[in-house]
């Protein structure tokens, strides 16, 4: 079966929001990605740890079955964030950052990934996801994620990198901020001119779109009734997306868009714990009962 | 067939935006409500203007075959309206209104509705609509509307309403006034408490969700390219939904689902064009050639 690899973070996040507080639990793009990608498909994660990282949290990582040859454990500390959100989960504050050993890390992959296989660059600096994108080779589909920081301080790279990403994952503030174009529509057709055969563009509470070369996609997320930490909503939908993909063979217009919908049902059990207890506990009967009453909602 | 009975404004608007300018062009809830609901059912209007309301404007209401004998026509001037959008039509500000005859203006329906028939009271003062629901009696099924400012002003007549009203519309911020509560799922299900059987929360360019006792339906906007108007969306929304379940003579969830999904489509092409001049143009085959675009949009 295809593989997801996952370039990303592997950090130890503390949380303080309206739910309460989570200290130095496992966090990170790559976590987050690999352990919803892990649901449907073996996942790679390629990152770096300090060698004060957790042996529980490694072994979280590896719950799955995630091939972890690619997370090297080098000497210092492990990537440390800290976060604070406001009520209501309107906006979130970063309270700390020490990016520790995944400063200097130059992410390794293990060789021309197969065809079939599916590359996940998280977002990090887009000057490293290109570094990767060169090992790549040229078989593996490319799905790439960002943030405001790198489109503003890294548009160069980001730019040289799109035009070799199949797949780019971005939210709705940071489509209009890379384009330049308020409205959604107009933006995400404007990204795919820049490379991409499709972008997925991340609305959070109000659900995505999906731009594909045969048309628009869009759903609404599920309504929740209580977030308690939205960390990771992103990555665990799009790891998710990508993980459904892999498992079923395809990466072609129906099979992103049963892959967004499943993205949709991961991302909204990934927000009710702190870090991915949620997610550890999840099972793929879980995620398709999730998915009967995703339909269901969206039924007419 | 079952009637739409519409109770609200019918006025004459100028509309300034990014697209342009619109000057004293027939709108008014009713309108907007009646053009939309006449797609599927046969509409009545109940509403008044002035002896200054221009021959063509009434001609245009009566094309779908409106009941316009609850329109009257008194002495003075017709309700005018005028509101300029922000770019990307981000907020909208009133910049002249004047009630003229709708200001004194008493609404009376032909007697008590037969049984299946719907009654809409769109948003006008909750005192006026409380005087309509006295004569509309025990079989209509009655759907009503309200803004933020009936919502600050008039909350114990609001309050008392709802508790005969089976289906009510509100947006977002609207649902969150009303409720105290920031989270809509939440939210929507507070407003049913206070009475409803059935709430729909309109969000805007992010679609909008419907709230049953048989549990909760989502949907998206359809993703547009370019907005003319945004004047009257929200009115032949609910116009468009309660035509469309008169029409099937049901006001069950599923009818009400079918119905939310046209009246998604329909709002989709009244922001097309200012005023009800896309309205006007539009056939059923129409509504229905875009509701398969529709469904397209959100399969999986």
């Amino acid at each position: 079966m295809a593989r997801v690899w996952i370039v990303g973070s592997v950090a130890l996040d503390t949380i303080e929001g309206p739910a309460g507080r989570a200290e130095k639990v496992l966090g990170g793009s790559a976590t987050y990605a690999s352990c919803a990608a892990g649901l449907f498909a073996r996942a790679g994660i390629i990152a770096a740890v300090g060698d004060d990282f957790p042996a529980g949290a490694l072994a979280v990582l590896g719950e799955r079955g995630a091939d972890l040859s690619g997370l090297k454990r080098l000497p210092g500390k492990t990537f440390t964030w800290a976060g604070r959100y406001a009520p209501e989960f309107r906006t979130r504050e970063t309270t700390h950052l020490d990016l520790g050993v995944f400063g200097s890390f130059r992410p390794v992959l293990p060789g021309p990934l197969p065809a079939g296989d599916i590359l996940f660059l998280g977002n990090i600096d887009h000057d490293i996801q290109l570094g990767v994108l060169d090992q790549a080779g040229k078989d593996a589909f490319v799905a790439a994620d960002t943030i405001d920081h790198w489109i503003r301080s890294k548009r160069d790279a980001l730019v040289t990198g799109l035009a070799r990403t199949k797949l780019f994952f971005l939210n709705d503030e940071e489509a209009r901020l890379l384009t330049g174009e308020e409205n959604l529509a107009r933006a995400g057709e404007a990204i795919r001119r820049m490379g991409p055969d499709s972008v997925v563009v991340k609305k959070g509470e109000h659900g995505s779109l999906l731009f594909t070369g045969s048309g628009i996609c869009a759903m609404p997320a599920l309504p929740l009734r209580g977030v308690v930490d939205p960390t990771g909503a992103g990555d665990s939908f799009a790891g998710a997306m990508l993980g459904s993909m892999a498992g079923q063979g395809s990466t072609g217009p129906d099979a992103m868009r049963l892959g967004m919908a499943r993205g949709t049902v991961v991302a909204s059990f990934t927000v009710e714990a702190f870090g991915v207890e949620r997610l550890r506990k999840l099972s793929p009967v879980d995620v398709e009962a999730r998915l009967a009453r995703f339909r269901e909602l969206v039924r007419f």
